[in-house]
């Protein structure tokens, strides 16, 4: 989606305003009101974000509008999204300090939040488009999904204080629905929202929606989603949702967050860096090298985060989930081989996910740069369709899957 | 657990003047205040329950003092827990209206609950222990069951209206710690909370707490109960918390009232179920028709429940859930289908609650009066003995039974 928002002088004498009357922001930003300058950058579905600079400093401001930037007023959504994405970034930056912007200032009536700069950054989907690799990225974000995800978790949380935080994020019901309608349910129906690659794929889709296993498996996946309440998700976790530089990594965007099932944040990361191989396939042989580069930061990022889950609920267990007290002893042992089997658990509902999201991708309403600035229609085509290939298999039948390196091999055979 | 705490004339004076200042409630009494009689009726180990009669009706009055009951002021317990069992009352009444009693006033500044009083019903851990068979409850409780859980699960709910009563009910954490404390965790320590028949069980509450296989069973159960949102649970729903007349069944004290796994109130009951087929036991071979009666009445609960649920899926799939729209034509077969994959995975997660409960009951801090009766140790330790063998295998390995028959058949040859 191109983004069909105009953004008037007066939006930016507003937000300049609003600036200058917090003294925190005014003075990181430094001299006078009159010596800022903003410009939009935003290029995201939702929301309007503009970088305002100063002599001494610059801040990232977004504006949430009462409807979905990418469709206008015709489809409205709540603006109080931004307090939701506060509170996320609150929650996560404490946990996974490095990898998410600092918040600075939350404006609930004019529904403007500020964060930290990331200066030197760009939205990763940008540059993979542009067919960069980014060497210190599978690392840093397995990090960051570790971290965040664990220390939600019961394995980390008390339960009362775990119990707080989802009764704080259950009222991002807005968010979530767009989840549960665009992710699970729109797209395996004749829907006005849905567009694909025609008339290439409209066998394809067609298919698609009559395919009774895939939607079965999808409605249990949503049924994962409603009922799920493990971690605090980012909860629209794709690479526009990621800034990186050379060597380091911002997670932005947590409008969606929402407590839900850790596979959904996996997932969702995972489909589209296999999202950018398979647009990267489409567009000639000379991406060979930046297509092996996506495919080993899909192993990295799983088994990163599977190594660094483990570690970290070996030594901070100390939530309510499985009380270490139990298990002391011989019975120790018993507990490693049960966190691999929860390991493995997870990898099953992450791949499940993961096709879920690419299908959506494919043929629904938001539909990635990866695909859509492949200008041939039939190179596009091939590319959607070896997706959506890899996608159902994941879906519908995960535990065909035991590795990360498996994962990889049906891609590159897809 | 013998209540210990005396109700002195000063409490009951306080709670007549209280009615007297609710027209409605005074109204329902009739005559004037003096008029009025109230005593002590409850039996249960958290709050002070009242009848007060006056010459047109009666009510029942709940108390929650600040702190738990049958252990005295060395427990605090908030006294907020009323707040969740009138809104429990509200939301479960709405669905299964001839099982809840109609709550009639809550006072959040004196925690005192006011429902209709239920006339003519004793309790039924009470009937059971005296040798009662209530021919009617096993049809009445499935339905009690099957629309308390369906209509306030994702199945049913829109997810933004189960968004808000789950949000509702988090903050019911100290309630929901007791649980987590006394059913998934306690028991499996040494713990000054817990107590059992003595010596005689001795080897077997060690043998428990060495057993690796089983914690790792309850542990995960406890995840379950811990991120689990899929209805709103009575959540603490043995035989105490039913009130039976002949004919009719009234489902009380629902203070432990949290969205959670459905198969914790269904694992629930049937527990204590079959803690009133193993204590029947112990009373000698006058109670062989009412064995016949507990074990009939397991299978009629899973049974009726079962079919019940399916039927209210069928025809009144209003959630976000399964979106009928994806499953029309020849795609209904395979929903259906779905619905019975759905019903025996939550089979299996019951027998492990159920187990779990056994489990706690037999060794915990909250032992029922159906095994506390039973005045010879030996009588008592041996029906105890065979609860834990059952309730060992229904948790460690509750795939083994596939449907109610096999799980009575089980306990039959415990």
């Amino acid at each position: 989606m191109t983004a069909s928002v105009s953004v008037v002088e007066p939006d930016i004498t507003k937000l300049l305003d609003h600036l200058a009357r917090q003294p925190a922001l005014a003075r990181r930003l430094g001299g006078a009101r009159d010596q800022w300058s903003a410009r939009e950058i935003g290029d995201g579905n939702v929301n309007l974000v503009f970088a305002v600079h100063g002599p001494a400093g610059a801040v990232c401001v977004k504006q949430a509008p009462p409807y979905v930037r990418a469709a206008g007023p015709s489809w409205p959504l709540t603006p109080q999204r931004v307090l939701f994405e506060h509170r996320a970034l609150v929650e996560h930056r404490r946990h996974a300090g490095p990898y998410v912007p600092e918040p600075l200032h939350v404006d609930p009536k004019e529904h403007l939040l500020t964060v930290e700069y990331l200066e030197g950054h760009t939205v990763m989907r940008g540059g993979l488009t542009a067919g960069a690799c980014y060497p210190h990225f599978a690392g840093q974000v397995a990090r960051y999904l570790a971290r965040t995800l664990f220390f939600t978790s019961d394995l980390a949380l008390p339960a009362g204080r775990k119990r707080e935080l989802v009764s704080l994020f259950e009222a991002n019901t807005a968010m979530c629905q767009i989840m549960e309608d665009m992710v699970f349910t729109e797209v395996f129906l004749p829907h006005p929202r849905n567009r694909w690659t025609s008339p290439e794929l409209d066998e394809d889709v067609e298919r698609l929606q009559r395919d009774t296993e895939l939607k079965l498996a999808v409605s249990r996946l949503k049924q994962r989603y409603l009922t799920s309440r493990d971690a605090l998700l980012h909860g629209d976790l794709h690479t526009g949702s990621i800034m990186v530089s050379e060597d380091s990594l911002g997670v932005i965007d947590q409008e969606f967050a929402c407590y839900g099932p850790m596979g959904f944040d996996l997932g969702t990361l995972l489909a589209h860096l296999l999202i950018a191989y398979f647009a990267a396939g489409a567009r000639g042989p000379d991406r060979a090298g930046q297509q092996g580069w996506l495919l080993s930061t899909v192993e990295q990022v799983w088994d990163g985060f599977r190594t660094h889950f483990t570690e970290l609920w070996r030594h901070h267990a100390d939530g309510d989930g499985y009380p270490p007290a139990l298990f002391t002893g011989a019975a120790t042992a018993a507990l490693e081989a049960e966190r691999q089997r929860y390991l493995d658990e997870l990898f099953t509902e992450t791949l499940g996910f993961c096709g879920a999201e690419i299908i959506r991708r494919v043929v629904g309403f938001a539909r990635p740069a990866d695909f859509t600035t492949v200008t041939d229609p039939a190179h596009r085509a091939a590319a959607e369709r070896r997706s959506l290939a890899l996608a159902r298999a994941l879906t519908a039948a995960p535990t065909a899957y035991r590795s990360a390196a498996d994962l990889t091999a049906a891609a590159r055979n897809s």
